[in-house]
């Protein structure tokens, strides 16, 4: 089985590293973080960077895409034609096409999202309907046949057990969650649009445009 | 503020990437990830290369320091004098000196956890005493004085928030958890040791011991 997660400058590590460290806690998988080249990629802070192990061109048939978001450079991803020529020509082979955060809308700019269900992170949920899709915000993994969307950054770690118990069974996915103990307890019930207070929503959009406002190095 | 997370070879990718995303996502903090040399530093499963930003020299008073674990590397960090030396030499100056994972065990053999309460991954809580730490399998972050431990891999978001809210207030935390979505939703009841089944509970259990006995580059 073969995960191919999707590693443009720019992304957001957590959106990788969910999906990541899920499937690689599963034995029998694969998981490549793919690129036009292998070598360095930087996040959107542009502190953390991560290695991409495989290009596109090694990597013609994926059982599982995964897309991630970015708080800084999706605009660049849904332009990028390698990865959106790449994304068409894997896609109907896979088992799943997926994204985490603002992922959607790179599968969306790609074509995949036309008359599928779908979400995204809170802040960018408007953006679903010019690809033909329909946002579904209240839900965290949204399943429309084999395009499977999640919500903001950490919603990943929820879609990688998701697909795990599809792709390898429900006793795998419930000894991986285990093994990473992912028995979460938040300190605030503010971790969605809909239970956070105006004030915090406020502060947390302000913040994410001032990112997206910085000049990045790939600008 | 800055925070320092130590990236040792073969560390576990989700513990250090969980409270990089929290404090990157807050103002005014400067994240590093520091090891000996800056550079790339594989993590456990191999695939997942990232960058040591600074070097330990390079950071002699960090605010915070995370030390992530590893499921096939923790033996090695703990005896590294390099780093034993540089926990040693900061902690008395930091806001907190912290762990995910197995990462207690690598402050507990810097002598950091005699007579301090812990917690760790369930899989090695039996090795917290050796330290002279008092283990709390119960609790997801167990706060002693200026020494605050987490859970497994995925604890490390929790972690993040938490000390986030000391450090720079409730309602910052609250807005880091809504930007980056936190509000998890596991697909199954077995994140934690007391409830899994038996059943998960033994495979998971072999499955970490079996990449524990896998050789790796760093053996």
């Amino acid at each position: 089985m073969q995960i191919a997660i999707v590693v443009y400058p720019g992304l957001t590590a957590l959106d990788a590293v969910g999906p990541y460290e899920v499937f690689n806690s599963a034995p029998g998988c694969e998981v490549r973080l793919v690129w036009k080249r292998a070598g360095p990629v930087v996040t959107d802070h542009g502190a953390f960077t991560l290695g991409a192990t495989h290009t596109f061109a090694e990597t013609p048939r994926p059982d599982v895409v995964v897309v991630p978001g970015s708080s800084a450079n999706t605009g660049h991803a849904m332009k990028d034609a390698t990865l959106r020529e790449w994304l068409i020509a894997v896609h109907p082979h896979t088992r799943f096409t997926t994204s985490v955060c603002s992922g959607a809308l790179v599968l969306g700019a790609a074509g995949l999202l036309q008359g599928q269900a779908a979400t995204t992170h809170w802040a960018v949920m408007g953006s679903l309907a010019k690809f033909g899709a329909q946002a579904r915000a209240d839900e965290r993994i949204v399943r429309s046949g084999r395009i499977v969307t999640a919500a903001g950054v950490s919603a990943g770690i929820d879609l990688g057990l998701a697909l795990l118990a599809d792709l390898a069974g429900t006793e795998d996915a419930k000894a991986v969650q285990l093994a990473i103990e992912y028995d979460p307890q938040p300190p605030f019930d503010s971790g969605h649009a809909s239970k956070a207070a105006p004030a915090t929503l406020a502060l947390a959009g302000e913040r994410l445009a001032a990112r997206g406002r910085t000049p990045r190095a790939w600008d």
